[in-house]
């Protein structure tokens, strides 16, 4: 018979870690990278790791592993995601991937196959990024450098740095935690999707082909406050009215320059001086484009300011845009994407290939090494909310495409 | 020769008065309804008027009044504005039309002219709404209620009563404040323009035919919180997206159901939960309409819901609005208006016929006498600010029309 993976262990694992850093008032977990529940988080970790007899290892950016010995010397698999979360987060985020990543390796160490490589499981520091990027992904692919060390803290002024020393690190030992792009055959994720596309469609699996990349602008439109009852309409240099123009414009440039993958959200919006009776002087907003092609990406960038170009001028309005972040997409390996594939063909899963519209620890591997990502089915799209949700069959299914997936790797 | 303004006693007045309540961080002037600098305001002009052998009178709303006695015992001519201010003020709103008054009363009692009708001037408490109304012309048109002045506070929950009382008046004496409608012929008052009509056009004077009413709603559009980047755009419902059509309708809606004083203004919009990667689930926004036209102001109402309604149904979104705000557009009295536009005619000064887009005293004073105004221009349309600025030339010619008309009407 075939080797699958226990449910009923799996939902225990992840029923348990649920309840670290549980909000009393049921507003859902809080466990941001470093915090005590974190740590707390990543102890429960090394003690299920020690429980099915692997191998267990924190490195110096806290990342915690799990190794299973292969027959060979060469390159390891590497499977992971991380178990930090969002403030008011939901069970699965992240974990789903730890603990499915678990199951597999225990299974493997209890029916005693060796696998042909060894298989390294990882779990990620701080990937929701309270320190401002994936400390821990990007910690393995030596992106970390001591200004950059220095330079990390939270929303709260927390240096990490400080926060490393308090639970007992040496925050110059992240910089060991590079690994050497040879050593490592691959990286495969699973995690939940946290859009509506594989809940809509029915699906239990989706393949991913592309994480999308990103650019992020904040942007400033400059007018002239003024009374609303006194300033005849066309004598106003409405900057609230420029932002509508800019949103109406939206779906052409995405239209015209993008494709079925781009994305492009008004997600903040700030109008001063915001009151009732006055023509707004001032908007300040986010634009938030994506694609999984940095050539659309580029075409995208060029048609927005085109478009806020030409409205500004229409307007009589200053503008400004400063670009706030880029993160470059990443393709999938192509041999893993039809090794996925073909395994959930052949167990009968429901599937369909698909983009990461989220950034994840993959992301940042991809530049380094060949990655894999399988989702599953997110309910309602919902994700970062304790409303986040799949169905225990969804998450056996995908358990099973990653267990055998590394089997026939 | 002809009587004439003593400009640079009115010049002293202004720039005296301006000291009063003057920030000493030259962020203007803070002479709010009631505060210790508005009632050393109301003292200050007591003494001029008592400088000028006016006789000065308060009543029970904390209006100061001085009056010219005429040669007839039939019903009075009333000119005025009112010397309260909003934060961070400029010299001019309301205070120009007070102290131009009072030089009218001044140089009609020292050159001897004894008016046909008695002349009035009168400062009105609170136009500026700090206990949320026009306290002091409502009081005089008997609009002012025991329940209405009990319930009456400011925005740091400050009562009416209790400032009233603080400064030694009895606040149910504020009933006794109402005027018998037969008692007044007319209702005069001059004013800045506050808006960029007069100077853009380079007018000395605008006469106003007619005060714009207006309706404020605050809508609510409900939609769905995604994330920007897994949320494909046709799985979306997104709340600014919902907001950007409706701004986007804004000029058609007043092109095929307004006329050319119609304004509509989105002023406020606060959008939620305000994250750059994640789609709006909600937006709350601001609409202010105007126009002179109680006709059109209904139109555009429906056409404005209708707009709304159609957009929430294309976008998939909820939406609610509720009416904050009513104010019935009041039209001067026509006789007046041909008299100001006769008077500045012959007295040669560049003139035009106009709304007002402002409230002011005379659309409280409108619904209950003949009502006219006469505008000045607002340097660059600047006011509630202290930018807010008007030649001395314009000023004097405002004060002469006055002056003239006051002796004709």
């Amino acid at each position: 018979m075939e080797l699958t993976v226990n449910l009923d262990r799996l939902k225990q694992d992840i029923l348990s870690l649920a309840e670290i850093g549980r909000d009393s008032e049921d507003r859902g977990i809080y466990r941001m990278g470093f915090t005590d529940a974190d740590m707390e988080g990543k102890r429960w970790l090394q003690d299920r790791m020690r429980d099915a007899d692997l191998a267990c290892s924190v490195d110096g950016a806290v990342n915690v592993s799990a190794t299973l010995e292969g027959r060979s010397e060469g390159p390891r698999m590497l499977v992971g995601s991380h178990i930090d979360t969002v403030p008011c987060a939901g069970a699965l985020d992240g974990t789903l991937g730890v603990v499915t990543g678990l199951e597999c390796l225990r299974r493997l160490r209890e029916s005693g196959v060796t696998p042909e490589r060894t298989i390294e499981l990882i779990a990620f520091s701080d990937e929701e990024g309270r320190f401002g990027g994936m400390f821990g992904s990007q910690s393995v692919c030596g992106e970390i450098n001591p200004e950059l060390l220095a330079s990390m803290s939270d929303l709260s002024g927390v240096r990490l740095q400080d926060e490393l020393r308090r639970h007992g690190y040496d925050p110059m030992g992240s910089l060991d935690a590079a690994r050497d792009p040879e050593s490592i055959a691959a990286y495969l994720e699973l995690h939940i999707e946290q859009g509506p596309v594989l809940d809509r469609t029915k699906k239990s699996i989706g393949v991913v082909d592309e994480i999308t990349g990103l650019f992020t602008w904040a942007v400033t439109l400059k007018g002239e406050a003024n009374h609303a009852g006194t300033t005849p309409m066309d004598m106003r240099n409405d900057a609230f009215m420029g932002l509508a123009d800019f949103a109406h414009e939206i779906p052409r440039v995405l239209e015209e320059n993008g494709g079925p993958r781009s994305r492009a959200t008004i997600g903040k919006v700030q109008i001063l001086p915001g009151a009732t009776n006055t023509v707004p002087g001032l908007v300040e907003f986010s634009l938030d484009v994506r694609d999984t092609s940095e050539v659309l990406l580029d075409e995208l960038s060029t048609a927005f300011r085109k478009a806020l170009s030409a409205i500004a001028r229409r307007r009589r309005l200053m503008f400004e845009f400063e670009q706030k972040s880029y993160l470059q997409p990443v393709a999938c390996d192509e041999k893993i994407v039809q090794r996925l594939t073909e395994q959930a063909q052949r167990l009968g899963l429901e599937h369909t290939v698909m983009p990461s519209g989220a950034a994840h620890d993959a992301q940042i591997m991809g530049k380094m090494v060949p990655v894999g990502m399988i989702f599953v089915p997110s309910k309602n799209g919902q994700s970062h909310s304790p409303a986040e949700w799949t169905a225990w069959s969804d998450i056996e299914a995908g358990a099973n495409l990653m267990l055998q997936t590394l089997l026939t790797i």
